[in-house]
Parts: structure tokens; C-alpha cells; sequence
């Protein structure tokens, strides 16, 4: 494991909310942490320092676009993907197994692993866990993700039950392989919405000694409810003195649900993603600035956000960079986004810290649902 | 004329070089000065403090443009376009004719104006001396464009005829025109290639006592020797205690040779144009970061060059980023090119307080020349 270690600072008594640092040697992260997605080395507009200057303290990109493009023969010889891409600090990468699964009839499983088509052109490629392990071991990320199986919402006992087993197997193939120098790997729990097999599955991966464990398979098109139901019946499954990361999550609703439910990571391309339609997430809900209701509103997304876009520029503003399709709209809702989900992580911290999270996500909660018009 | 003032601090002994200084209520302009252009009320990419930081003192925004959107009741809303857009420098706005005349059968030029459909819904439009500048006054530029007719090339010297004549009458009802409070109006020069029109034009056009000249109607598609000797023949007759401004000019050599003929203002798109398809401006000739050759190409765009994609980027990164259809991309390439054209300007500036302009124009073509593969 080398250097990596998490430290559990403070728990909260009314729920599994929890404060704590996971050490790297790339840099601290303070859990709970929100990290921001840059899928093809770039979190989408913004340069290094600027993610950084947001707050964001560990991001993730993904094995499947990065392989694809430009390939790790070019990652290799850049020396990585921190030289790569100029990003200095921690990055996790997923393991391109829900890429792959989520390529539908382009895609064969077997056990030894998943052949598929490249989504750019056609071309076909297999990926086992081994060489999902080889291909994060070249981007050199700090924390890799096993290769497991995520089964779609919905699915029935059987497929799930196949997806668990084939996940575990899967597992120990993905620790045993080799990884780059300090970097760890985190293993993943399945099992769907069945607790038989959420429990089966947390079992098997955690008697194999991960330094951390993500929940797989939530976010796949269940309601929430349905989420954080398995959401917690999945985490005190898992060692308390681990990081627990629930992938894919990031709205803020979320975030205050799934610390309360004792997650310690979260990822989402939502907040960088939507920025790109022109919507602004607030803490009273979206703003679709590209609304012809702004047109003539020169007041900033939120009165309240203390971000570099709400404080030098208007909706009127940002509308009309959205109507004539101007890069700087997209970039600087992207840089409103981020700040907003990085901040809910900030004041979530700062609530568990001060004893006062269970007070705090009910008052954040019903602001957000008394006035979100999504 | 309010506060704006030229001073003209040194000229070369030996071109008409010249090192000057221009003040605004917003700002001082160093001369020779290149402006970036921010068509649509942002310089494409960038947030206003990058391209200040870049070394710009003065943007230069499109009139036409600007009139169809956002729409002058939104800018005028906004308090103006330095407001609505965050920019505190100074702003040159042009007139709207050159655009208006580009739309070629969308338009019909009258004496009293030019009716033309826009190009964004096909909608009626009128724009006239008296119009533009009002449009102008409503932006609030610092320095405001006489409205004229810019002939094509090539054209009769009949059709120049005609343009030089009704400029010299647009250019009166311009300047009898409101103008913002503190904001000048520069005259135009037309009359294409022809030796006399042109010295018509300037006579007439200098009668009129405006703070500024530009010499318009070049870069319109003639080959540079033409634009060349047409400008050395233009710029002496233009009053010397007067900033002179050769509109839409703005490539390496062109700004020296520029310089070398009396031209203290310059404005190209093609800088920040051309970072869209990942061509990088060096003082070597054009690198297109695109192209396969740069696929595992690990140093800067420019290892001499000191800007902030040159310190931290690789070619094998920008290709990357430009294939991916990354933004990020474009970014770094305008942040580049804007770097090279200030500093190149920087350079010029330089070189005639050193009294070495003529050397140094020499050494800086012929390393361009040798190594261009445009």
C-alpha cells in the first residue's frame, strides 16, 4: 500500500457521517471529497489550477476514453497522465469497466474479461482485469479501480447473482496484478438491489484486504430512494477504517444523502456536463441561464455564490454567450458548477466537524426542494 | 475630445517607426498596439484578466455583430459594453460597414446608408453614419469608428471613386454625430489601390480634424506587396501628432512592416481564428498541433516561447486535446498566438527604444521566411 493511509477524524452520533484525510503522495484529500471528472485527461474548459483553485483536491478520468485515445503507448512515454495532463495532484481512474458494459451490443463478456468496439471507430478490444490493471498501471494514477462487472437497473436475481461472483473473481485478478509504483487499488461491491447479494458481494471484496471499497452498480437508473436504501445496507458492510467512495454520485442532494449514509468519495460529470446546456446548479435549485428570461437580468446565477462567474458577470451576460455559442459561457458555468458542488462538500465537512451535519443537510434539503424547478 | 491624448515619445531614424502612447479615461495604450478582438463581446476562450494579463491594453469589438446580439437594449441595459462583458480597458469598436459590405448580396448601399438582412435570421436592417455611432455611443467604446465604405479588391477606379466620396460624407455626418461621453471618433481612409484616391481620401478625411486615422479598405484580400506600398504611399499623408490605425491587420511580419511605415494600431482575428484548428503562431512559421507528426511529440509548441501553454503543455497534449474535441485545447492555442502577437508588438516596441527597429526587422523576417511552411 506504501504511502497511501485514510484517517478517520471525527464521526458523527446521529449518523454515519464521518470527517476524515486520505494521505497520498501526491497530496492530502479531505473526505468527504467531491472529485471532478476529466474523462479524456481535462476536466472539461478549465486548466489545472483552476480545478485546484475550486477546491478540488483529487480528480478521476476514465481507463476506457483514455486507452481509446490517445492510447497508453502515448501516455507512457508523456511519463503518466499527472505529466500528461499537468495535473500534480491525486487522480483516481475508474477501471473502463462501466464504459465497456455500457457499450450494450458492441460488447461479449466471458469470464476471462469483455471484448468490445471502440465507440470512435469500431475498431475491436479487450479488456480483462488484468489489462484494465496494466492500462491504469501506465496512466499512473493514484488510486485504481478493480475491474468489476455492473450489472443495469433494472436486473433480475440471476444476472446480478453472475455479475457478483464474476466481480469477486475478477477482484482478486485485479489485485494480483501489477500496479504502478504507490499506487493502491480500491475494490468494488455489486449485487443490484438485492441485499442478500449486496451483503455476498461486501464479503467477498472486503476479505480481500482493499485499502479501499466503492459501492458499484447505484446511479444506473434507480430512483433515489432505491439508492440510498441499498446505499445503507451496503456501507456498514465495510470496514470503517477504509475510504468508501460511492461511484458516479455527485448531485448535492446526494452528497448530503450519501454522507449521511457514511461515504467518504464521490464523482459526477453532471456538474461539469450540464454546464456546457448553460444550467447552473444553486442551492435553490437550477438555473438555466439559456432561458430567454434572462435576456435582460443583470444579476449573477446565485446573489449568494461567492464564485468568480457570479461575482464579475450577469445571467444577461452568460445567456448571451450561450445564444451566440461562445466557449466562455460553457467554461464559466463549468467554474460556477464546480465551485457550487466543491462547496457543498466544504460545508458538509464543515457540519460533521461541528456536530451540527443531521441540522444542516435538513435545512440544505428543504431549500433545495422547496424552490428546485427541474 | 475629452480626455484622450497621443504622445509620441521617439521615431526611427530610418523607417517611419514610431514609439508612442495613447490616453484614455480607461487605460493607456502603448504604440505600436495590437488589439485582440472580441467579435462578440468576449475575446473567444478567454476571460477578460487572461487577455489583459496576456499584455493587451486595448480589444477591439464588432459593431454589426454586437447591434444583432445581444442587441443594443441589452448593452445599453447593462451600462454599457465594458460592463456587460468585465473588460475595464479601453475598447475600439469599428463602424459596422466592413461587415455590412461582406454580406455582398444580402446588402444595398444607399447615400444615406446600407440596408442589408442579417446574416444570424435574414431579418430587414439599416445602419447609417448616424445609426452607427449611435450603436457605438450605446456601447460605449473609448474609441468609436467613423461609419465608411470599404471598397472590394480588386474594384474600378471608378467603384473606389465612389467609396472615397461617399466615406468623406459619412465620415462628416459621423462626426457631427452624439458620441458616449469621453469617447473619440477615428476617420478613415479609403481609395484601394489607387495612388491619387487615396491622397484624396486623406486630404479630405484629415480636413476633418478627428483625433485618429485609420487606413482601411487593406487586408482585403491584395497581396501584401500591394497593401505595402499602397500603405507607405497612405501614412505620411495621415497628420503625424495623430494615432494611425491599419484595420484588420495583424500577422508577425505585417505588424513590422507596419511599424516600419508609420502604423501605431493593428487588429487581426487571425491569432485568436486560427487557435480553433490548432495552428500555433511562431516566430519559426506556423505549427499545426493537429497533425500526426506532434502525436508523441513531447516538447512545447515553442521551446523559446515563455507563455503559460508553452511552460506546461506538450504538442503530444494539445493534439490530443484538439482530437478529443477538447476546448481546453482552443484555449491553451488562443493563450498562445495572443502571447506570440503582444509580444511580437512588445518586441517592435522595444527595438525602436533601442534604435535598432530596422535590424531587428530584418533578423526577425528573415527567421520567419526561412522556416515558414505555411
Amino acid at each position: 500500500m506504501g504511502f497511501f493511509h485514510f484517517q478517520l477524524l471525527k464521526k458523527s452520533k446521529k449518523s454515519m457521517a464521518r470527517l476524515g484525510i486520505i494521505r497520498t503522495p501526491r497530496g492530502v484529500i479531505h473526505t468527504p471529497a467531491f472529485m471532478p471528472v476529466g474523462t479524456q485527461a481535462t476536466v472539461k474548459t478549465l486548466t489545472p489550477e483552476e480545478v485546484s483553485d475550486l477546491g478540488a483536491e483529487i480528480i478521476l478520468s476514465n481507463t476506457y476514453h483514455l486507452y481509446l485515445r490517445p492510447g497508453t503507448e502515448i501516455i507512457n512515454k508523456a511519463g503518466g497522465l499527472h505529466r500528461f495532463m499537468n495535473w500534480q495532484g491525486p487522480i483516481l481512474t475508474d477501471s473502463g469497466g462501466f464504459q465497456v458494459f455500457s457499450l450494450g451490443s458492441l460488447r461479449r463478456i466471458t469470464d476471462d474479461g469483455v471484448h468490445f468496439r471502440s465507440h470512435l471507430d469500431g475498431s475491436p478490444h479487450f479488456i480483462s482485469p488484468e489489462k484494465s490493471m496494466e492500462i491504469q498501471a501506465v496512466l499512473g494514477s493514484d488510486i485504481a479501480m478493480a475491474f468489476d462487472v455492473c450489472a443495469p437497473f433494472p436486473c433480475s436475481y440471476e444476472e446480478a447473482l453472475e455479475a457478483v461472483e464474476r466481480t469477486t473473481r475478477w477482484a482478486e485478478r485485479s489485485l494480483k496484478a501489477p500496479h504502478a509504483p504507490g499506487q493502491v487499488v480500491f475494490g468494488i461491491v455489486q449485487g443490484s438491489v438485492y441485499p442478500e447479494l449486496r451483503e455476498r458481494s461486501a464479503r467477498e471484496i472486503t476479505a480481500l484486504d482493499f485499502p479501499g471499497y466503492a459501492v458499484g452498480g447505484l446511479s444506473v437508473g434507480e430512483p433515489k430512494v432505491i439508492m440510498y436504501e441499498v446505499l445503507e445496507k451496503t456501507t456498514p458492510l465495510l470496514p470503517e477504517d477504509r475510504p468508501r467512495y460511492l461511484m458516479g454520485v455527485g448531485t448535492a442532494d446526494c452528497l448530503w444523502e450519501g454522507v449521511a449514509r457514511g461515504v467518504d468519495l464521490f464523482d459526477c460529470v453532471l456538474p461539469t456536463r450540464i454546464a456546457r446546456n448553460g444550467t447552473a446548479l444553486t442551492s435553490k435549485g437550477k438555473v438555466v441561464v439559456r432561458n430567454a428570461e434572462f435576456a435582460d437580468d443583470f444579476s449573477p446565477i446565485d446573489a449568494d455564490c461567492g464564485c468568480y462567474t457570479c461575482r464579475n458577470y450577469s445571467r444577461a451576460y452568460l445567456r448571451h454567450l450561450f445564444k451566440a455559442e461562445e466557449i466562455l459561457g460553457h467554461r464559466l458555468l463549468t467554474i460556477h458548477n464546480l465551485y457550487f458542488t466543491l462547496g457543498v462538500m466544504a460545508e458538509i465537512r464543515q457540519a460533521i466537524r461541528e456536530d451540527r451535519f443531521e441540522e444542516h443537510m435538513d435545512e440544505f434539503l428543504k431549500q433545495l426542494n422547496s424552490t428546485n424547478v427541474e
